[in-house]
């Protein structure tokens, strides 16, 4: 079996021993390494095979990845596509077969970094759409790379939702031609792969219109690009749609088509042709009407809705909507404290630092992670778009993440948060008893027992700010107490305090976040109480706030079904209550963002702007793209 | 109160008028959004305050955000420092006081995109550690920027863990200097912002020696760059540490001491000093105490543990080591269930389809979600160099995360799946009477009611592949049959088929995530089942089997307890099997990774080679950074 290429040193002079700590791991396995890698990769043949490969590319220097971290945009461009011309000619020159492991093996040795993808999926768009005339046409080119394609589906205002598609081929008999248009800025193509720069043509699909009747979605091989000069030809706007979260090596592209003609014999007709005179016709195999059926009854979906009017879109943006409230409001108040606790502390009080070092931290840890996780679910709602960084959502996601690791770990914190809460759950403990030092006001609720089964009746209970706040408190007491009797039962075992810890952290850090969840809560129920005297608000708030308790609630349920607090019936009520607010929400939701007073040039966003012209500015912004500003120098092969 | 600057068109012509979609969210308001952002701001007055920082910013072409997405990264950095030093200017000339609330609306107007803050958070230590002196010198020079400082604490091999900080300083009686040194390569100060280019001082934290005792962390002022010509002064090796996930205009970086000497004025002195004989001497505050106790405290801890040893890192890495196997094997089945449902449909057999596409599907959204869940909580395992790119973890992360995106968005994947299984439930009603078609094999288990309640008895009783299989099928078929009467109770009242699937689409796409889980589950027990073969193998993948089950479980308790399926004991029992697998898996964690058989160079991270020199590595690659290859151009003030 080949030599593991992983294990040969990659030069550098102290990296010819494996590091002591690694190599302790290494030095009793109870199983066989190789064995469960030939079982991975579904045998000891296929391991021989990959690792072959992999030695193959490991002499090339083309292949080698170690500087892409330092390069350009369009240095790790041009290397993407280098690669992907030399691994296709390796690839001849070793015979080996189109759909053959090595260049799966090869792929996966290229972490991603070769470019030229997409020609791949349009080759197969072809052989699946494609007439036997046309696969051998196109596909001989296609493989000489005689012609590079694209598979053009997405549009700029529509992305899975292919209903939506605009773009149109209109049939014109006189000339025996279809004219392919976009016939608006949303119909546009968007995002397609190597499209920006590489490709020469594209299977660009649009709505048929012959003879007047709209035939739904079919495909067309549309020539982009010269062949002479790599120019654009006649008709066609093309370039890259810009920075994106990453892949920066691709080139996603744009693509606007203004009445291009093609030819009568490029639409694919493997299941659907077009006669000269303009009859459209279905070729009569079973898997054509599935293909026809599929397409169709994508059309006869009901008009595109307004996207913040669907459940799953509310159930992801409004929780996080709640939480930049909550989170405002004990900012807010956890600053006032600051002030007073600082104040006694130049007085060389230092009475009350304990539970601001507790509250800061837990704050710090909670409010990185939530915002870390929001910032995420509000980039995926915003479909591909979302991916770009234009949107703006990409810096906010890559640079909120870092607040969870600089000035101080979030676990780290949690945890010394937890030991914060133990010290005084016993304090709680022993003042049971006779009057002593009175418990720091965050955590006194652990001295005042509640219910021990949640008094809500109908949906319409979990809407009173007491009750789900009495329900975070029992909850973060019963965490806190089974952390602390966990460790302790393990202390009088024996087990020292470091360990008793360790063994233990996992409950302690849950006890840790109910907590803060709980202050949290809490902390937004005052808040919105204060608002007396701004009722329209209040209200609005007061919706956020309940949404906000609710939503913490459903995704901890098993906290409140494990002792009875809550029973499966009130999870329930509460998941009704919650759902039955987004509806009602969801009228305010753009004016309480409105509210947050961001200036457009702050948030940076496409996206984002508060005039609303989301498409426009993309397109805008992308033409801005330095790939969309360069004299093309063009090699052909 | 001023003019709202996001409201102000940013010139684009189309830009004019606002969108008429997001007009006619915000024409009947059911509050006042200048209100509420006048609660957020604290006051009317704050509100008029930050539009009009807001408004000065606006109209300065040095605060225009809109060409960043653009700039390199040399550029970045220097448009940053230079909003900076603009800002700085525009605040004096306008009298915004040091901490007045002028200058965080600025900050929060230009988004983090200005640079320098280190030397802020640096200006702050020497207020809080320095003698009025040495506030008195440093500040007045920080204050004019005649002296940039950074705050050096974390070190390349050490980070919140302050015990393991490495650098000394070492008093030298003979010449009345402190001698500071980086004894090791791990000692390298790492990740202070600004140190890499900007900065001409740094407040080093060091391990003090004087007169032959160690006294634990001190902070030092030590000059870094000359004041001349910006080059390094003798005993300085300092740089860039390289590309990160984000935050590109932030020049962080890495600074080695080679036998550095600063005068004995230079240590920060106010809770401690050292007399020019080598007498160390606590100053006598209240204050002072209560920071020696927090800095010895941090020095009593034990050794430092391998990392993988804490309970809390195996938490998070050892269920994504799971998963790892439990998607390389569903996936490994579900090619060959491809395989064999391609052979019927090339016969026109398409009875195989749904299922195949719901399978697809589900398992597509699945691990596109849980490997972008999984990418994120590894890097941030890793610390502060996971947010390194040299690392290979941000690559990771924001490239897997595209793909909940692409091929079909998640949300709208899983509802395909939802559609899928209430068919096949109305179908497993309709069987439980008179034989008909038969149900697909993945949902088979709907129509094999299990027990109501769970068996087990102890923890050990969870490690029984069949037990928690079962405990899968029952929740899926439970949240299956919840989301379809709901549909169905829905539509039965009138609502029609779009708005009953819109309504209930939250339980049905729970329902669909649960079905999902127990495929994988199912999937991995006979996997593992079939390796009877290789019993040291099955032994260790039966454990991550196990893990990946329980993990799922505990995740979704309040599913497993919402209808007593399980009791609240079961699901601590459940727990203590979880937490008691940790160790057992923990032995074999190293090579579990290592049969994955990633070269180093697909992988291409400076922390994940197969030697492990984790630090050399990444000091190594760093200096390729092409900001330590420049000529520095040093225009002084």
């Amino acid at each position: 079996m080949g030599s593991p290429v992983h294990r040969v040193s990659l030069g550098d002079t102290w990296s010819r021993q494996v590091h002591p700590d690694i190599d302790s791991e290494r030095r009793t396995p109870s199983f066989s390494v190789d064995r469960l890698t030939n079982i991975l990769d579904g045998g000891v043949q296929n391991t021989m095979l990959r690792r072959k490969v992999e030695g193959i590319l490991q002499g090339d220097p083309v292949f080698n990845l170690k500087d892409h971290y330092f390069m350009t945009q369009d240095q790790l461009y041009e290397a993407a596509v280098q690669k992907a011309f030399h691994l296709e000619m390796l690839a001849q020159r070793l015979g080996w077969s189109e759909d053959g492991p090595e260049r799966t093996y090869a792929k996966r040795a290229l972490a991603g970094y070769a470019n030229l993808n997409l020609h791949g999926v349009a080759m197969n768009a072809l052989r699946s759409l494609g007439s036997d005339e046309q696969i051998g046409k196109w596909g001989q080119l296609g493989r000489n790379f005689q012609i590079i394609a694209t598979y053009a589906q997405t549009e700029l205002g529509h992305g899975s939702y292919l209903k939506g598609l605009e773009t149109e081929a209109t049939y014109d008999a006189a000339t025996q031609e279809f004219v392919i248009h976009s016939p608006t800025m949303t119909a546009t193509k968007w995002w397609p792969g190597e499209l920006g720069r590489s490709v020469t043509h594209a299977i660009v699909f649009a709505q048929l219109i012959c003879s007047g009747a709209q035939h739904g979605m079919h495909a067309f091989m549309v020539p982009i690009r010269s062949l002479q000069d790599h120019t654009p030809l006649p008709g066609i706007t093309v370039g890259d749609i810009g920075p994106k979260m990453g892949l920066e090596y691709v080139d996603n592209g744009f693509l606007r088509l203004n009445h291009v003609r093609v030819p009568r014999e490029n639409m694919l007709s493997r299941f659907a042709e077009v006669l000269p005179d303009g009859t459209y016709r279905r070729l009569g195999t079973p898997q054509s009407n599935y293909l026809a059926m599929l397409v169709t009854r994508v059309w006869l979906l009901d008009p595109e809705a307004k996207i913040l009017d669907y459940q799953t879109q509310q159930q992801k943006l409004f929780p996080q909507l709640a939480m930049s409230y909550a989170f405002h409001f004990v900012a807010t108040s956890l600053l006032e404290f600051f002030d007073g606790a600082y104040s006694a502390i130049l007085k060389r009080d230092f009475s009350l630092l304990p539970e601001l070092h507790a509250l800061s931290t837990g704050m710090k840890a909670m409010i990185a992670d939530f915002c870390t996780q929001g910032a995420e679910i509000c980039r995926r709602a915003c479909g591909g778009h979302g991916y770009s960084k234009l949107s703006g959502l990409p810096k906010l996601v890559t640079e909120v993440t870092a607040s969870c690791t600089y000035e101080g770990e979030n676990t780290v914190l949690y945890l010394q948060v937890a030991r914060f809460l133990m010290k005084s759950y016993l304090q709680a403990q022993v003042s049971a008893g006779p009057p002593q030092k009175p418990l720091p006001p965050s955590v006194m609720y652990l001295a005042k027992p509640g219910p021990a089964r949640c008094a809500a009746r109908t949906a319409a209970d979990f809407l009173c700010p007491d009750l789900y706040t009495t329900a975070w408190a029992h909850v973060s007491t019963r965490l806190i107490k089974d952390a602390a009797h966990q460790t302790q039962t393990l202390m009088r075992s024996g087990v020292d305090q470091h360990d008793a810890w360790n063994q233990t952290a996992a409950v302690h850090l849950q006890a840790a976040k109910a907590h803060c969840y709980y202050i949290t809560v809490r902390n937004f129920k005052e808040a919105v109480e204060k608002l007396d005297n701004e009722p329209e608000i209040q209200r609005v708030l007061q919706r956020l706030c309940d949404l906000y308790a609710l939503h913490g609630i459903l995704t901890n349920s098993g906290d409140f079904l494990h002792d009875g607090f809550l029973s499966g019936a009130q999870v329930d009520m509460a998941r009704t209550a919650f759902l039955d607010l987004l509806p009602l929400i969801r009228k305010d939701a753009i004016l309480l963002t409105d509210a947050f007073d961001f200036t457009d040039n702050c948030l940076n966003s496409a996206l984002g702007c508060y005039d609303g012209h989301v498409y426009e500015r993309l397109f805008e912004w992308a033409q801005k793209a330095p790939a969309n500003n360069q004299v093309v120098e063009w090699n052909p092969l």
